[in-house]
């Protein structure tokens, strides 16, 4: 068993995502995060999916997602040299006080505060998944009331 | 037809997505984005989906979504209070010259190159669905080589 990210380029169209997430809970996977967005031509979306599962498996999926009509592309990236992103927003308890030291923390991971109510604020930080662990991590203490991640972006390295 | 985001909260088991993305194409419902990611709970995902479709319809989908005994919580977000987030990698053809210029643009939208190499750079933006677009706009005369988003994630304003 390891980890795996998929990268698959479909077409825009209703149906081809439930095909797909329909293949691999058949084949008993579970997807740990899964990101569907737009791309720069409309017609065709692009698809992460982080997935474990046994290498052997993994292969099959992959060959049987190229078989799909609507799907364009797909590709196991989990070996390649790609630049991976994750963008998280978590929602911490913070009064006045509180508030000052977060914001410290804050600061060094490079994130942002987008909202602020009298008893609680909103972060958001994007960057390898590691270091939204950390900051999670550290705000653990404070009370984390929500939080919300994009799930794996990837790109490949170089042109 | 208006756009949606719905926001579901799911147990982390297999088959929950394909059920979840099924429902909707059977409704001819086309989704724009999807992101499913990990909560602060290892038994729940969390699940934000942007769709474009009428009021009424939406309404019977989201109540049908409540009745899947994996669905936790489900609400339609649209008309909500919320902080909406997107992340994007783009990759721009860029030569040592075109560099400088991309640069001085990434700056101004304190986005972020997160990788060089040298006929092209990855640049990393989180924010706002329309500041994304913008940015991309702005590159597109330089040559945009792939892109990716994640998608939506939405959170409410204060506790």
């Amino acid at each position: 068993m390891s980890q795996h990210t998929i990268y698959a380029e479909v077409q825009n169209v209703p149906g081809v995502l439930s095909h797909i997430s329909g293949m691999f809970s058949a084949r008993g996977f579970n997807i740990k995060s899964l990101t569907v967005g737009e791309t720069d031509r409309p017609t065709l979306s692009r698809m992460t999916v982080v997935v474990d599962g046994d290498d052997h498996t993994m292969d099959q999926v992959r060959t049987q997602l190229q078989k799909i009509v609507t799907v364009v592309r797909a590709e196991d990236i989990s070996d390649t040299d790609c630049v991976e992103r994750d963008l998280a927003l978590i929602k911490v308890k913070a009064d006045s006080i509180k508030r000052l030291e977060i914001h410290e923390l804050v600061n060094i991971f490079r994130a942002k505060i987008v909202d602020v109510s009298p008893d609680c604020v909103v972060i958001e930080l994007s960057g390898k998944e590691n270091k939204i662990d950390a900051l999670i991590e550290l705000m653990k203490p404070f009370g984390i009331l929500e939080l919300a991640r994009s799930g794996r972006i990837a790109m490949t390295r170089g042109n």
